[in-house]
């Protein structure tokens, strides 16, 4: 049944009985949590082997010592391969590739970019952030104070009409935030099309800047791999390919406390990187990075490394979406969800005006969710409906749990809503 | 004989057989390089047994996954426990502190500290260098545009008459560089006297700072360890204890590729710090800094390692020093040089004027140096005396040619001047 079909008194008697269930589910005292998307124990046990290997006298003397703040050529290398760049365009860092983004932000506004004017010099810097998306991003360029504008996500990526005609005039637009493949929360893969649009559209900014966050590349939760278009060869076709800074790491491929993240970029953007990175660290741990060349192997190896991640993590992800089918599915209209074919996360988006309900209804039974408009920027979803569920962490009983719950704080919030 | 009482005549015959040395040993085709102070493999070789323990199960799981960008306890207090802080006074980093040091320059320029003015926006910042002193010092606040004032050192520390009536009155003057134990270059361990100074002193500025390099706190070259005041304790009690940024890292204690770094500062300024931090990074490497834990284990058993590190490195600091003193000692007035008790450096200073000569000859003959000049500000020795050398990185052999080559280079551009 369609809940929006119903009559106030039927909404009543629905909402007595959600009341109800809430309260029971409410009395049992669980405790989950699906909050981050961090992986899993069994996730970091695939990498057990890399923590103690290789031999120490198979490690080169030279990465045991100082320099190559670049990185080590093998691991620049199978980035490279990874991502679709030449080896000269990656430079190699340590843990977090949010480190690597967060200082690529905090550099164009010191010191500015290929010569540009330090956007801390600018009257006004603004950044595009298709939404839902990442708080962590947000977060940093709000960090810099600079001005964060919505672009609505569909299924294809950024509303393009919107980016091309925001970047097209306005030279204080100097960046845009993008999850291309698997996006975070909404699990999207950026259409051929959007991700031609981005590369080559007008921008009244020369220092505008993609920051492409390829997080999950290579992160199927299907058989199928969906192919994201090679937005540096379109960019470098146009000649536009110093607007791309692009982005990953291995915190969900080996583990996410001592990975190994990249930035990949033109080589002009490169060199004026590492012009100032040379005085801000005397190299980054070449070790790990060693490490990790000699586990990872190549690219064939890394997605066999990723199928036994899968396996661990993907009937996580169905339990929820399993559970949100048979008591939200056909029959009642109150909420939408993502069923992702990669990536961390599942996109929920409940009535108007209810996520906040929803999430304080979880969190009062004992499940902690990402705060409702955390995907928002400044964490405020004006339609306050979007939810964000990451499964991954949390093991298989508690998954369970947590999609129950779920269930009834969604109907619980909606029908109070409906039934005013 | 002294050099400066010869006659002309004498010179120009000591200047015909420097020369004649000189051209003998170019003509031989060494290559040798001691321009910096990096670990050799036999000591990297003693860090062996860390590279492949612990076991993978003996990981903590939380340190396999994303979050603690303070560090973890275990290292955090071990630091403390080195440098004489609380654990909750130490934030624990990646491999490099040069970059804890850079970021914490860049934090003061873009955000400001404790709610002061960010540098940035005041008219002129400039730091006090204390020389001659570390080149990667000067490098960070040369690339940040911050002025630079040269403050003389002698076998105390910094002069502190000069560094007091510098910060007493100008309100620009926001910080000093100290590598204050086993100084580099010169080796000495400021005094008690002058800790005491710099932790009381009156600054006119509130967020001036103590940018305390403790980078050689456990480097001892001989068995007496020269101890060194704790400046955060007189700090505190001065009220002061916002003053001091402390840095140090296992670089040289286990290896310099894959290292552990740490900053110590007072609470307020870890929690400011860490204001900043929470947005940069999803937290650094903590298998690493597990790994260190349990291969480090104690403040004595570091003092162990750093034993077996000295019986390697101490002989070729003696072949430097012997060279010179047996042919440059007594006899002749043209140079001086230290003989330090710890640290990575020898510090030699040739007759003025004459320093980049030495360099230019030593190089022509296949020993590389540090650049001459790179010892001060903008790598300008006004005096054009000093000369920087860090024999721990080449083998034996290569030392004695290293010292070989020094010596015939120095009496050559000294007798040079002398003789014209």
């Amino acid at each position: 049944m369609k809940y929006t079909n119903l009559t106030k008194e039927q909404l009543k008697e629905l909402l007595d009985s959600a009341k109800k269930e809430y309260e029971e589910i409410a009395a049992k005292g669980y405790k989950v949590d699906i909050a981050r998307g961090k992986p899993c124990n069994a996730q970091a046990a695939l990498a057990y082997d890399m923590l103690t290997a290789p031999a120490a006298e198979e490690y080169p003397m030279a990465y045991l010592n100082y320099g190559m703040p670049e990185g080590i050529p093998e691991m620049r290398k199978l980035f490279a391969q990874l991502l679709g760049l030449e080896p000269s365009q990656v430079i190699v860092g340590g843990n977090s590739s949010l480190n690597m983004m967060y200082d690529t932000v905090q550099r164009a506004m010191q010191f500015g970019l290929l010569g540009e004017k330090p956007w801390n010099k600018c009257e006004k810097v603004r950044f595009l952030c298709p939404v839902p998306g990442y708080d962590r991003h947000f977060a940093v360029t709000q960090h810099f104070g600079i001005d964060m504008i919505n672009v609505p996500m569909d299924d294809n990526g950024p509303n393009m009409d919107l980016v091309e005609s925001l970047v097209a005039s306005d030279e204080s637009a100097k960046g845009i935030w993008c999850v291309p493949k698997y996006s975070n929360p909404t699990g999207i893969v950026y259409s051929d099309e959007v991700v031609a649009r981005l590369a080559t559209m007008k921008t009244a900014a020369k220092d505008f800047r993609i920051f492409w966050d390829n997080a999950y590349c290579v992160h199927d939760l299907t058989d199928e791999t969906v192919e994201l278009a090679n937005i540096m060869t379109i960019a470098k076709k146009a000649g536009n390919e110093d607007r791309i800074f692009e982005f990953a790491s291995t915190s969900k491929i080996t583990v996410a406390g001592a990975g190994v993240a990249c930035m990949g970029a033109s080589e002009a953007n490169i060199k004026d990187a590492m012009s100032h990175i040379f005085y801000q660290t005397i190299g980054n741990d070449k070790v790990n990075q060693y490490r990790h060349f000699r586990f990872l192997q190549s690219v064939e190896h890394i997605k066999e490394i990723m199928n036994a991640q899968k396996a661990i993590i993907k009937p996580k992800f169905d339990a929820i979406v399993s559970t949100l089918e048979e008591s939200l599915g056909d029959d009642c209209d109150i909420a939408q969800w993502t069923n992702p074919k990669g990536g961390y996360f599942i996109s929920l988006d409940v009535l108007d005006g209810c996520a906040s309900r929803v999430a304080a209804l979880c969190k009062a039974a004992g499940l902690t969710l990402t705060g409702a408009g955390a995907t928002y920027p400044y964490g405020r979803d004006d339609s306050d409906k979007n939810l964000r569920i990451a499964p991954t962490y949390t093991n298989g009983e508690d998954v369970s749990v947590a999609a129950e719950i779920l269930v009834a704080c969604v109907k619980l919030a909606c029908l109070e809503k409906l039934a005013k």
